[in-house]
């Protein structure tokens, strides 16, 4: 490194549109050319849009979240080729810092629409939730599109959408990996492909197959283009191969990931960047998503793939996550019984979504609103666990809610003081 | 509190059979007698014999695992009336501490026949798993029940089973919770028969119905306890009505939980103690499996169901749980793509199952056969976390693994050496 | 170890005299017999007396306090004899656990007279203090002497004589060393009979020179006991060539301290259990004193004081130490300008009181008296950091109290208000 | 704050020197004017220089710290008016952010010349230290200046002068605090100037009075200039009445600060920024001294002095303090018996001497130098306790090594490297 600081190897423009810049684009595939190259062992700093591509404004109304184009998205920073790497190599990624812009120091959080993203709740929020959760709320309106936004203040955010809370951010990209090969990208296609076609649930998207409409291929030529356009891979999932939209809290500051190679120069993108977090992204567009810059540092290790027996992508976490101390949680217990009584054999995505409704019971009491909890829940560092998955026919998760956020006491034992929690951002249609 | 210490609510004879003994009993019905009343505010200490009541022995063999009575656990010491405890009334509980019996300083974890309780990889271990995920492995033999016995050194453990590992306990009850209402327990047998009826998946026990054949009643007359053994709920499922079996190893010393009372004096159980264990407790006799004393601290909260708008357990962890460091674990992703190349729709258990995998696979390399892993990542403090669940199609799970429970280096970087890792214990038949 | 658990190699009787027990002694000497062998990478149980050998009783009163012998103290459990273990060897003992008998669940912390142990505020109470630091205050008696009796609940302690703090006990070992060879204890008398010889401060007690009166040296034959008692080292002060009274809270379970050996057989001594500590135990008899029982494994590294250029023990800190997370402590500043504004020269000794001091006035506005919060402070887990050392004049200590130890709120913004405290125990006479 | 993010309240340049620039003082006085005002509850950002105005050079020389001018430091960034703040109110200041410049990522750590500075072990570097501490030791040259450059990647930070140390920055501000009243000032004049004549201790600096050499009072007219230069005390020392030059690496990020305001305007100021400090500062230039800019909060208190009984600051540490788990420290004892054999009464500066002696003597073997180390405890984030201070005649200090902070493994039992470690940059004459 020289004196003068770290290379920026791509810089964005926060005024242009996506389409319009190079070293952007929003498909997996492994023919997008790459933009530039890293050296082995360097460290650069990367800019990255939001994953909307700038969608999403700072203003007190969710018409944009309810207008967002799905088929845009996610803008990812790259591909670029590290020097050395090859396929069956491992690519060690340093994460050495993330930050939003200083000039754009602002984050949004979502619920969207469950025909256009969805969410974890979004069977019962809103028709679903007003009569069989809550039969007497008076509190959701038939709006099914919220947003909150947070400002940072250095290390910690805050929300007019959602007062009395204010928490130090576990920053972290929420998507980063390798390009697949042909193969992978086939085998992608494939296996969601028949998970598609063997949906029988109607008015249900069970997975996002290649969608030509808004691809972008970056600086590919035309011919290439097309067919990138035509079998990339979306964006939206991670998956075991190389990890990609993993949305994993931990991955911040200082974290250390091993990442599979599967084309030659790896081709690595990064993007999707998020001030913060809670286990489970809840409401889909959940992080706190931001623009931003992120450092890292690539460091190729040849032919590890099979040494380490290596499947998907592993980590070591960084140093500086927020501390609460272990007795600073709220914990809630939820299981695989659903909201209509009926049990589920082992099923980890029922019992985690019974735990989401436990927490939203119970924050309710203070004055927020269940799209204001479902939010703060999506965002907020909560830690959400698989704690037994064997005690047949019941799974049971915990969700872990750090009292410290909030600047009033919510343990079982206080009291209980209404407040006006104001709302958050809704459509105006 | 008196200066001598405090009382002991129930004492348990490790030589004697559990039914013959009082305090104790395995099913759960409101109408089981309560075994002497607890004042409210008071400390007690109760004494458990560990979840099958002495049927594992400290031993080489798992012939005792293969032979173990499902019929018969979990054994529980109570109920105990709590005073003035009433339906609908919280009982706080505080977990002063949990000991294991100083004359028998030892607990074991077991892998069970897949027919006899099963476990979270029962499907793969043996015989799908030698031919699906390593299909070049002489690792395995067809034999599916496993065992490891742990020694307890003061706050640590380790075993001879599994070679250079040893870590502090992360102590805890792996059942508490008051009796359920006839209301309440009607519902559980409705749901999991409903459950079991709806069953199309041959040779998979998806719930345990009531089974009168070694039920213990603990000292309810002659047509009661037929009565009860008859209707009494099975103990292997945590229940979201009042936690039971939930299996979640934070609840730890110090931890205080917040429980609902559905029966008159509330009719507390408390067993199947853990030294240690994983979130998952993933081979279903996963934990470190123990006898001992627990202490606890017994509060009523009147008519604070409703007030914390409460439907299943809350609490607090205790300060004391073992503290690693986040950069000081290893963590492994997991996707909701099967073993067999098979996508599943947003299933957070498929993505716990391949993320369990990708441990085994990786430790495999230093000579531990797959049993001792799947021992290891069910008894040691792993941390299980839902990630993403909202990427359609694929969940995304992380397994934290501290890497100080090991004497060697497991980090990527360094180099692997395989040892002589011995074995765990196996049937003899 | 057997499945019988471990051995005990030292039981204590509380219902005798110290005098009266094989296995104990009060001065540190290489004479002082072998209370029996452990073998080399041997787990033990010890048991101990408190620090005063029972001379203080859980009543409230101070009586006791005021005629405490400290000719008498500390009676230690030993000394062991080591199996292989030689001069210039290291004994590496870790710490796998320490609890308080369970029939005498309690302890204690004191304020000595000034002229009987004295203490870090001993200038400043009662006379001094009264007329400086607090001019208008009557909260001070002229009582010199004050008790709290800590009950122990599992896990936690809290004292009738310290209402609304409760916290998880750190607990350690006050002393626990090998035996000086006739070299070393040499050089101690020496030493310290230097520092006696030079001091100028009347009324000034600054080392205690061997006693006779009182000595307990085990078994020796009478000719050699009298040798002893008239050379052997007072246990007060720990001292680096051993580590003897070194006092350091963080010595709790599950720790590994590396001790170096002076004599044949190390001649292990072990006792001065705390339940828990403040960093400085300011008190004198600061820390939570009482009897109880250690468990201990012993593992004799050759020839490693050189190797590890050790002139003074080392060690590693347990995983399990209360956690509170770091922003859950109110810290103080204190720098060395001492109470009547006299500017000392990078004194750290002075700034740590002044830091002590500090915090004292703080909770003093909640209804505290002054000797409740010098106890506190004394027992409770405070953390005193070093902070600068440097910056000419002044040195700068800070004093962290865990917040969450008190049932209200201490932080600055939250409002006071004064409760009634009771009292701490004060002589009769 | 308005959607392009946070006011900077003061910007400098760093190729211009301190003097012709607005904004920056070096002396503490009431008089000094402020530079603009700052509103209640109002974020800005304030950029500051390092502690020298830019002495020192990113180079391999420490002859820039020979030549060191102490008359110049520090360079403060203020003072600064704070709305509605008045003598007796508390200012409460969030550190929101602490960033080094991206255009330089880098900063130093020196040994000063015992008589420009000095440092905690000066009196046994060099000369003293090669015939006492290590007589047969080749390492130690009689040089006695020196200099570590460490380069910044992003939250982490490695040296090329102490090769294998790589660690996350805990970086703070080294001072800040309010302006003294006349009154105060008069005080710490008159205090330091009785310290300064009682001195009897040849070629011993003990404080640094008043200096009209290089006095910057920011831009006072000349004729308050003057006096400022005469009276204005220096920003070395902390001091207990506003902290100051208090130097406590636990006032992170997200700190929150409560300081006594003395003067109308409360005249805030803050400078000397540190990327990392170990407790103690030992080196006197000890931490990783940096320019950057700090993002800070202000809200006012009304009247709080005397409402929170505070005589110095006092504060609460933010969540995001690099975390390693209690066992991941290596902890060194030391007691106040000097190097010399002199046994000192409770003396804890002459312990803690011992104890970084003794942590010097163990890092020793690896292949460092003496001053490598020295320059390594001082500015890693070492954590210094005092232990025990009642405990006649010793007190005991611990100091707790990070392990994780080395690329090797240093535990005692781990087997010892000696590696080529470089130098530390020496000076040229």
């Amino acid at each position: 490194m020289g004196l003068n600081g770290i290379r920026t190897a791509l810089k964005v423009d926060l005024d242009k549109h996506a389409r319009e810049q190079p070293g952007l684009h929003n498909r997996w595939h492994p023919e997008i050319p790459a933009y530039g190259q890293i050296a082995n062992n360097e460290v650069v700093k990367i800019e990255c849009l939001d994953w909307t591509g700038g969608q999403i404004k700072n203003n007190d109304s969710a018409d944009d979240v309810k207008h967002v184009d799905l088929t845009e998205i996610h803008y990812l920073s790259g591909p670029f080729d590290i020097e050395s790497a090859e396929p069956g190599d491992v690519l060690l990624v340093e994460i050495q810092d993330v930050q939003p812009f200083q000039e754009q120091p602002w984050g949004f959080t979502g619920v969207f629409d469950r025909h256009n993203g969805g969410g974890f709740l979004d069977e019962l929020y809103p028709n679903a939730f007003v009569s069989i959760i809550s039969p007497h709320s008076t509190l959701l309106t038939v709006d099914d599109r919220a947003k909150a936004i947070w400002d940072f203040e250095g290390i910690f955010c805050s929300s007019r959408h959602i007062p009395h809370v204010r928490f130090a951010g576990l920053i972290h990209p929420g998507i980063l990996g390798c390009a697949p090969s042909a193969e992978v990208l086939a085998e992608w296609n494939k296996r969601e492909g028949e998970l598609i076609a063997a949906n029988t649930v109607a008015d249900r998207i069970v997975a996002q197959p290649p969608q030509p409409k808004n691809a972008h291929a970056g600086s590919a030529a035309q011919d290439i283009k097309e067919r990138i356009a035509k079998e990339g891979a979306r964006t939206i999932p991670g998956r075991p191969e190389h990890g990609g939209n993993c949305d994993i809290k931990n991955l911040s500051r200082g974290s250390k990931i091993y990442l599979p190679v599967h084309v030659p120069g790896a081709k690595f993108s990064v993007g999707d960047l998020h001030f913060s977090q809670g286990d489970g992204e809840i409401s889909f567009c959940g992080a706190i998503e931001m623009a931003g810059v992120i450092t890292l540092k690539f460091t190729v290790i040849k032919n590890s793939m099979e040494k380490l027996s290596m499947k998907s992508p592993i980590f070591h976490a960084g140093p500086v996550e927020p501390q609460f101390g272990p007795g600073r949680y709220l914990t809630f217990e939820g299981f695989s019984v659903d909201e209509h009584g009926k049990q589920h054999y082992l099923d980890v995505t029922v019992a985690y979504r019974q735990t989401c409704l436990r927490v939203i019971e119970y924050l309710r009491r203070y004055g927020y609103s269940d799209y204001q909890i479902y939010l703060l829940l999506s965002c907020a560092p909560v830690q959400g666990h698989i704690a037994g998955i064997v005690d047949i026919p019941n799974a049971c998760t915990t969700l872990a809610v750090p009292m410290d956020i909030f600047d009033f006491d919510i343990r079982p034992e206080a009291d209980v003081v209404k407040r006006d929690m104001g709302a958050c951002a809704f459509t105006s249609e």
